[in-house]
């Protein structure tokens, strides 16, 4: 039987037990390990990282639990804006979309602008017609629309207020990126979907998908469809998701610094983990956390935030899968 | 006399004395030490690079000479979409904006987003509004009209040809990324400006601008916007601002990759700039260059195509401006 691995996360942030009801957790744990059964039976068959990846993001952005496809939070204009990227590690070809409202698996997209266009990155309306010549499920904006998330958007409608997920208290983000005085709210949650796998051949995939932020302005795009923050994937090295308040983590080119400092400095994704979660993006004032896999199928879920939904599963099907600090 | 260095592009490619007729390299060579002069007079009062890397860019996104501001190119929907971003090495703040339409200056709504907004990438109409909101000038798009530009995308209208710039043979690039049978077209210009400086306090700064590729799909977003790919500035290694085939300037993180490379390598600037530019991107099957200034001062102009309109000046004053290969 040969190695494969395939990791998953579902948004890292405030995720405290005291808050949460035991049918609530349970909740999200059975949607982790669809997820990663999603992909594992791909895998397992010997089909390629790129497809489980896709699949195992396809479970999550259908869930109305996490902030990506049917679940996305509304902008300040009351729309759902999605972006999703995805990188494919052996040939470094990657495809993103941003400020989709229609598309119901921005993942698919991603992966559509990856394998059928010359280009990598595809915005808007241009993406929607691209997903749609290509055959991707569209739908009513309505179908993301969800009586919780539209309440949260109502609750802070008209202020300048902006939430980094569906569950936290009023934070106010209008301060600038070099304002000495910002400061991380407190109580935060980043809503994204993501997954990481490497297959039977050795092949790395990352993807990531996210709704965005509650009454983010609108036009706002974060570090889930830009390849080397949000996604990265390099056989070489590793793959990589982020999760996070994405400025930081675009300025800290996340995904890509890990992959650089194992394959110039020589550590182990661990290590480069560790190094860039822990240290140098809580320097810069940045919080959340990724999920990794390297060339040997070994894996890092780091995050500096009190919980990550997060789940794991390697060739002996057995899905394990957390939220909270170890 | 304190030191500073100043690099600046205005794109690179197929660009070939033979082409050239000796009044048009006088203009291009007359713009490249404007450019040159705007940002050197910041830096010799002791002004910030973030400045003068505005001042270069300005200048030569007001120049039709180059595809970036006015003299932008036409995307298959006849408009011009243009892009531009931002970055300070001291803070890594960033700051972007793509498919922007009327701004007469991108490059200066990519820095009002770093510094007066808490997000780093905006889109669009977003983007444009941001922009209006913070007193930029704003132009009705008859003002980027430019009868030369114009008459390059009726001559392709309709077809699927793309042109990476403004004085290209017909290129066929509605191949995609991996399919094994694309191949770079024979001759081809990225249009693209750049600059990147290191100012008398130590810090470095890049920014990049850009009207995309002639009849490009509608949505389609390339490198220049991209914090890590097309812009990168950190004081501890380089600022660098790249130009060239975008997609595989986002497949290899180009800037980013450079700078992390000088990190945990320990290489120099032109070392690294010579491994991403010269082995790594071809490798891959991407052609351009990039400009970069490192924290001592030192510069590299790199690139694997047969010219790259450059320039240099440091503290003495002198500016110096390149086209060909040397």
């Amino acid at each position: 039987m040969e190695k494969f691995t395939l990791v998953i996360h579902g948004g890292a942030g405030t995720i405290l037990k005291k808050n949460m009801t035991p049918d609530k957790e349970l909740a999200y744990n059975d949607k982790l390990k669809d997820a990663l059964l999603a992909g594992y039976t791909i895998l397992k068959e010997g089909g390629s990282s790129i497809r489980a990846v896709e699949a195992s993001v396809r479970v999550m952005e259908d869930s109305p639990l996490f902030n990506a496809g049917k679940g996305s939070v509304f902008t300040n204009e009351g729309k759902n804006e999605m972006e999703a990227s995805i990188m494919e590690g052996g040939s470094l070809a990657a495809g993103s979309v941003t400020m989709v409202t229609n598309v119901k698996n921005p993942i698919s997209a991603a992966k559509a602008v990856m394998e059928k266009s010359s280009h990598v990155m595809m915005v808007a309306e241009g993406a929607v017609k691209f997903a749609k010549e290509n055959d991707l499920d569209i739908v009513d904006p309505q179908y993301f629309y969800d009586a919780k998330r539209y309440q949260q958007w109502q609750d802070i409608k008209g202020s300048t207020d902006i939430r980094m997920d569906h569950l936290d208290e009023s934070e106010d983000m209008a301060k600038t990126q070099i304002n000495a005085e910002f400061s991380e709210p407190a109580d935060k949650k980043f809503g994204t979907v993501g997954a990481v796998a490497i297959d039977k051949d050795g092949n790395i995939a990352a993807g990531t998908s996210t709704g965005g932020m509650t009454n983010k302005m609108y036009g706002r795009v974060g570090d889930s469809p830009i390849i080397g923050s949000g996604t990265y994937a390099n056989n070489k090295t590793c793959g990589v998701s982020s999760t996070g308040h994405g400025e930081y983590f675009i300025r800290a080119v996340v995904a890509h610094d890990i992959s650089a400092m194992m394959e110039y400095k020589g550590v182990s994704l661990q290590e480069a983990a560790d190094e860039v979660i822990l240290r140098k993006l809580p320097a810069l004032g940045g919080s959340g956390g990724i999920i990794s896999v390297d060339s040997e199928g070994d894996f890092a879920l780091t995050f500096n935030t009190e919980g990550m939904y997060r789940g794991s599963i390697r060739e002996d099907g057995e899905p394990n899968v957390a939220i909270y600090k170890d």
